[in-house]
């Protein structure tokens, strides 16, 4: 049994954003139309995190996967990923093992790449002007992503920490080219944002709703779980919201679940998907009030990069080949 | 991030199976106890076959682990093996994956060892005659398991084509010793046997109950499903039938399922778990009757022996180190 072995530095050989992005399109397509098997993530516990597996399938990406991602907060203190994970594919032919990959690398990408098609789909045509919150460990995917679905000339880059805002800012002048990145601008500019995107842990929303201006897109893709928020219910209730899957949102995204509970939205809340407005099933209002992309993350990203990159690897016989 | 990659040939000289017997013990004993996290299954399905993730935690054995096996009946005819599998090992401290580990040599012996633990528990002391039906992949972990478990003078072997019963016997006379092993005899000899074992694909009954003696050991660890039986109702009926998990095999075993669709047993039938027996919290009755013991595995076995498997491979520095 001949497995694989994917690492970090060559799952990003493998997959660009540009291409990335071009798989969300066709990843959240796929999951509006049902053609996605992802059934619900297993989750074991002990006193010190959470190991969770997440499996997909579908006959379009041509294979089996299982992400086997950990969530263990101290780690942090031991010089080791908090998130560590992997990727098991299987055939869809055999079911035999073809291939481990290096999972965190892959899901800071796809998540990015969410943003990308989000933005591509929903940001103003003619959008120049960005902010990002948040400069952790997704956050260059974000940018990078966002510098694909437009032409951004500037970027501002808010974070908690003014020493964090500076250094995300040189870190990635690389990746931004002629696009200018400011750090902890004046929020008075918001007003002049046409996209924001939020990366953030934050509990609650990172900006109010009088800062933004009514044509602006909104990517909300930090905050996991049913408690937090990176958006206010008031600019959530007068935007066109789209999510990623709308089961998954309804149960999990803070941004949703908080308004639910503040009986703000009843039962009947129903977002689109963008994979509808991809499909070309619906469209969002005209372009006076905002509008925010929600995800919560899908198997079915994962599934679909992993196939791109385990072809890509096979083609070019590129990673090690352990024998099991 | 480093995964340590166990082959086959390292799993097998980390485990014997004797200690793969004690293991079990205590891996029956945990999950009677409810000390394992074993959820249900994951199941992906397409048209050529399915892949099941089993994930499985307890604290006693210290680490996280899913075992990864599909089932793709064609491959036979590919020269593939038809149940591929692998286990991914995470650490319970960190949440690290730790190992990766083939899988298909574990899930025979494991299957072996769990028949070595019921004939300890269940089969007469004095056990010396016993027979073994089905030559399958899994035929020669179940006959040296039961060699471990009693001191057996001759093991007759039964399969429905001669030259199976042949080849196994010869190539198996290596592990039997003094042991002698009787390829398909007259069937009159299961009057004598102490111990039967039947891992086999049989839909029916692989002896009837006016073959076998009253006091006679039944291990039946093959036929999956629920509508698949080796053993007759008139046999489990008067017999004492222990299984590895109730709810598991109230659900899966065959043996039990197609009495409930008969009628011949109720809503309330109540077998009992050999970890009850392990414990000393129930015992079977007289030895006037048969025993059954009924397996539909468990990841608790893969869990315990996995540990097992790794801190050997660990403590001795075996296995290839991969970097992802």
């Amino acid at each position: 049994m001949n497995v694989r072995l994917i690492d970090q530095a060559l799952v990003e050989k493998c997959l660009t954003m540009p291409r990335a992005i071009e798989l969300m399109r066709q990843a959240y397509a796929d999951l509006t139309e049902g053609k996605v098997d992802s059934p619900l993530r297993t989750a074991l516990v002990n006193e010190g995190g959470t190991v969770l597996y997440k499996p997909a399938y579908s006959s379009g990406a041509g294979i089996f996967c299982v992400k086997v991602v950990s969530v263990f907060a101290d780690n942090v203190n031991r010089g080791l990923p908090v998130t560590p994970g992997i990727i098991v594919v299987n055939s869809s032919e055999t079911g035999m093992p073809l291939a481990i990959l290096e999972a965190g690398y892959l899901t800071s990408l796809r998540t990015g790449a969410a943003t990308g098609i989000a933005t591509e789909v929903l940001a103003p045509a003619d959008a120049t002007i960005g902010a990002l919150f948040g400069t952790g460990g997704q956050s260059r995917h974000q940018l990078e992503a966002m510098l694909c679905a437009r032409d951004f000339t500037k970027i501002y880059v808010f974070s908690r920490k003014q020493e964090n805002a500076v250094r995300f800012c040189e870190e990635n002048a690389d990746i931004a080219g002629d696009c200018e990145l400011v750090a902890n601008p004046d929020r008075a500019v918001l007003k002049d944002c046409h996209v924001i995107t939020a990366a953030t842990t934050s509990p609650t929303a990172v900006f109010s709703d009088d800062e933004i201006s009514d044509s602006v897109h909104i990517n909300a893709i930090g905050s996991l779980g049913a408690e937090r928020t990176e958006v206010s219910a008031e600019t959530l209730l007068r935007s066109d919201v789209v999510v990623d899957q709308r089961a998954a949102c309804l149960k999990e995204a803070g941004e949703i679940c908080l308004m639910r509970d503040q009986g703000l939205i009843g039962d009947d809340y129903h977002p689109l998907e963008i994979g509808e407005i991809i499909l070309g099933d619906q469209s969002t209002g005209e372009r006076d009030r905002p509008t925010v992309f929600k995800s919560v993350g899908n198997a079915a990203q994962d599934l679909i990069c992993s196939a791109e990159i385990y072809r890509y690897a096979e083609e070019h016989g590129l990673g090690a080949q352990a024998e099991l």
